[in-house]
């Protein structure tokens, strides 16, 4: 048996899987930023319609995996398993998803780093030859964040000025053997860290450590140095985080340089009423799956690391006074 | 690359990992029922003498992973991956015990079909070289779950004739390449099925045609009949659900014998005020690696398919009117 792991958190994939086929569709606020021309789907009603932003959500993700399949000329029939979570309680969004498409489901929860948790998980199946084609998809939606885990948004509760907003929209990656460009080589599975963070205002922050350490066993377990890189991008650390987060590397010796950005300010950049930046599993997800992908098919990025970051925390967990856990996994993406 | 796959929901592994240890730790009503004598650890206080049921049923998940470690003499740092999930919102009880554990942890969600779930995600990844070890853990808690998707049991609601009783405890399972005398041979991850069911006091009917779609396409993966097995156990239909899986097997012309039994009765027989069964991620989990992987390694039952069952509702998503998404997964363990 070929033992495909390398260092304590890192797996190489030993026949690389590729990305066949990327959706993304994203929601108004997203679509004023300067991200949205890589979008496949810009919905400018984040309620999509619906009566619920429950349901809209589903209709982000849904929307999301058509894509990605029509893109692919795949059939449902044809996916071996889909793989998904969301920010909702008992991954909802991903189980009705699961329903419509009526693949084998595996359903996934890594907070917002479930973008990067779900590819690994697709990408191993492949890998190892229980899968020809496996899809990831992850979601979020400010609406149904905000009812999730803070206040409902009818409230009109004042937003913190360290607060983050949750990215409406979706994305959905189907990952197979052949025919893509862009391979997945390696997954660095994350650890909770847990620095103590009660507040649910500060998310950034409480997940910088996360990626300081998923980035560092990365690097170690590779090998490699952070200009391997061309780009290495946090999930959704927003202006705060990622300063912690360059200041957390720089004092491990292993300093982050230009190739270092975050896809929650990317996403966000000059979008008023965004806080520090975005969140949310769609945040990491419209990055990766819309522009940095899109840009690696073009050639114009060639090794991309992708640290999604995720805050592990639960309403009832924070209302009953428990800190934050959090995580970040992290994946290769290599043309 | 050899494929794993046999048939559409069928993978069958390539060096079959094997069951290294398992721990399980009960409450006190599962401490009265017939399984009892199965399990590692019997908690006569169901509050662990924590201050919260939530924080009550870390220590039941904790202690179930600490006995499968110790009884194999490996230390946390050895395993190559936890694979946890359980009933409460955002997989908190799986999150903090991964803190505690330091483990790269993969948050999964199958509702009570985690213990299937996760012993699946993780013998993939032993099986194809991803770890040596890995080690999957579920659990569940009465009064969390009635917090959490019910009433709180502080209101003292009349439970209704149909309700099932949530199993108080967890199970642990380390996987890996050699070392146990179980096989995990073949696992059947299965489809979301929806019957229409809105009611959360009727959870076992919702899940029985999950079962009966898992078990079918196993059989039709595998090319085997049910005779093939000393024992076919659902995770937590409960004796409602299990009468309706019985009828829906007759009737797709696979009836089921006497080797079939569920879970939910076997584990809750006799005890009073339990309803028609137990469920929860522990049914299955104390059922799995309590009984049957015990009478495994003494021979007594030498092919055993476990098909844990989950429906995939939230609090949200029942009280805005949907019905109820069920899944069930199957592992076989061969002796």
């Amino acid at each position: 048996m070929a033992t495909r792991r390398i260092g304590r958190s890192t797996v190489r994939f030993a026949a690389p899987p590729v990305i066949v086929s990327a959706g993304t569709v994203a929601g108004p606020m997203e679509s004023r930023g300067p991200m949205a021309r890589w979008f496949d789907e810009v919905v400018p009603d984040d309620m999509f319609g619906e009566r619920s932003a429950e349901k809209a959500e589903r209709r982000f993700m849904g929307d999301a995996v058509k894509i990605a399949l029509t893109q692919a000329a795949v059939q449902p029939e044809q996916v071996d398993y889909f793989i998904a979570g969301d920010l909702l309680n008992q991954v909802i969004t991903a189980s009705f998803t699961a329903e419509d498409l009526g693949m084998p489901f595996i359903g996934v929860y890594g907070a917002c780093s479930t973008s990067a948790q779900s590819l690994t998980v697709a990408s191993a199946l492949v890998d190892a030859g229980f899968a020809d084609l496996a899809l990831a998809a992850t979601s979020s939606h400010y609406q149904t964040a905000e009812r999730q885990f803070r206040y409902p948004i009818e409230l009109n509760i004042q937003r913190k000025s360290t607060s983050q907003y949750t990215a409406t929209g979706a994305g959905a990656v189907l990952v197979g053997r052949s025919g893509g460009k862009v391979k997945i080589t390696e997954a660095t599975v994350g650890r909770v860290i847990d620095m103590g963070t009660k507040d649910p205002n500060q998310m950034g922050p409480a997940m910088a450590p996360a990626a300081a350490e998923t980035i560092f066993s990365h690097l170690a377990d590779t090998g490699r140095d952070p200009g391997f890189y061309d780009v290495i991008i946090t999930g959704d650390l927003g202006s705060v985080g990622s300063q912690i987060l360059l200041e957390l590397m720089q004092r491990r010796g292993v300093p982050l340089g230009d190739n270092y950005a975050d896809g929650g300010v990317m996403l966000f950049q000059g979008v008023r009423g965004t806080g520090v930046g975005g969140s949310g599993c769609a945040c990491s997800a419209l990055i990766m799956d819309g522009f940095v992908w899109k840009r690696m098919c073009e050639g114009e990025i060639r090794r991309a690391l992708i640290v999604a970051t995720g805050a592990l925390l639960s309403p009832l967990s924070w209302q009953q006074g428990e800190s934050v856990p959090c995580i970040a996994n992290a994946v290769t993406l290599q043309v």
